[in-house]
């Protein structure tokens, strides 16, 4: 299985992703762009992205950034995230970019940006930094069953 | 309208945390619990809770209790947050437990705790810590509509 | 060697802690108190303990925490290292205190408070608090020359 | 007093940073390169530099960037400090390059990458990255003492 099709398997199957809405715009070992659509199970009181969903879609790309530059067998658990929120995140949609900084071994270190997507992906990338995030991942074997 | 009103209206109102399903069990100034119940919605892979909702927990229950520590008309939002994942969320609900160390003004700071409960409420309170976070958030005026 | 003595050899050996003049002021496994008496080379242009010595203060605590929890032979030596300055260090002396929230294996997870000394020790045990901080560790072994 | 000067005044002031040795190689509003020799008060028992020493440096040069990035009267004074500690500081010399992500109001958001200087900047630039902080900071009057 390369990095695209384990990063979709992980993002797609059932659970907080797929409910999210998460979607796979890139994924290579190390480097992964994810996209969350706005809907209302996903936004604060004030109608923007919560909290919580940001810090949900960063912490998927980093743990697929990390993971994808792990040899095969192994997948990369959070250990901290650190998220700063710099501005609300009210467009139609955000993305999370993760890039390694640092891993391969037992520690990855991963840098996240979040973007508001101004302009749809079909129109061409304009996009609006909304959040910066570093996740700290440790490598464990995968579960056999998946 | 007293610090238990405002979160759980805030909390239960449509969006992320009434889809999630976010229950009060304790708000009062600058110190808040929430409890998450388990549900596949909020699972990753491994069918353990996401971090994303870890971290969507721990956010809102620090939200809330920095918001119910400020004076009436301000609202706290979320500067940064860091989380420590300590163990696999694996129990039927997660609580969250956020205290205000340092409020009342411009910047406050809330220590959280997020534990597997292990038994429920009603029989006693077993918990086990899986997950710590410490939020910074920054007071604004509440918007008027709200 | 055990912790009190592992804490101080580290603590007092030439180096930062050693210039600074960190004191061991408790040392049990999992659990230490390191004292930093003001001097001119710790201070800001205002007069108050600079952030980096706080944060090393912050730091060395909770590595000899979390190494002292270890079996012997190991260290633990920082992955990340998240500090929020909560109130200037405006006093002669601060102190920090480290407690292991999560440890004895690859990952400990350390929680710091770091207080201001109002009263000397000598004195009764008056402090507040002026910054906290959580640790991320790992361990590796103890280079075998020291 | 323009970007330059004033990084230069309060680094060079008695100090943590004048002690320490930190030299100012670039500061422009919003951007900032220190630079930190090697010598035994720095350093942990191993030989390599001590995270405090990392921690401070990376802290300084947040604050300078996002000092000069602020009106005239204003500092920025560190809220919280997020250090992910890479690779062993070893080399001669350190370096910290600090950029302003989001800045100008209250709140400052500062990106920090430490390298090790592997050849002197009078050699040509090479380095290589072992600390990654981001720093969040609060703009507050500058006492007028300063």
């Amino acid at each position: 299985m390369d990095a695209d099709q384990l990063v979709k398997k992980v993002t797609q199957a059932t659970g907080f992703t797929h409910s999210a809405g998460v979607e796979v715009m890139l994924a290579q070992p190390g480097h992964t762009i994810l996209r969350l659509p706005k809907k209302p199970e996903l936004l604060q009181f004030n109608g923007f992205f919560h909290g919580g969903a940001i810090a949900g879609l960063a912490d998927h790309a980093a743990g697929a950034a990390a993971t994808t530059a792990l040899s095969a067998g192994k997948v990369a658990v959070t250990v901290d995230l650190h998220v700063n929120y710099l501005a609300p995140a009210d467009t139609l949609a955000i993305l999370a970019e993760a890039k390694v900084v640092s891993g391969g071994g037992t520690i990855s270190v991963v840098s996240v940006q979040v973007f508001n997507e101004v302009a749809g992906a079909e129109e061409g990338s304009v996009r609006v930094l909304c959040a910066i995030a570093t996740a700290t991942l440790r490598a464990v074997p995968l579960p056999s069953s998946s």
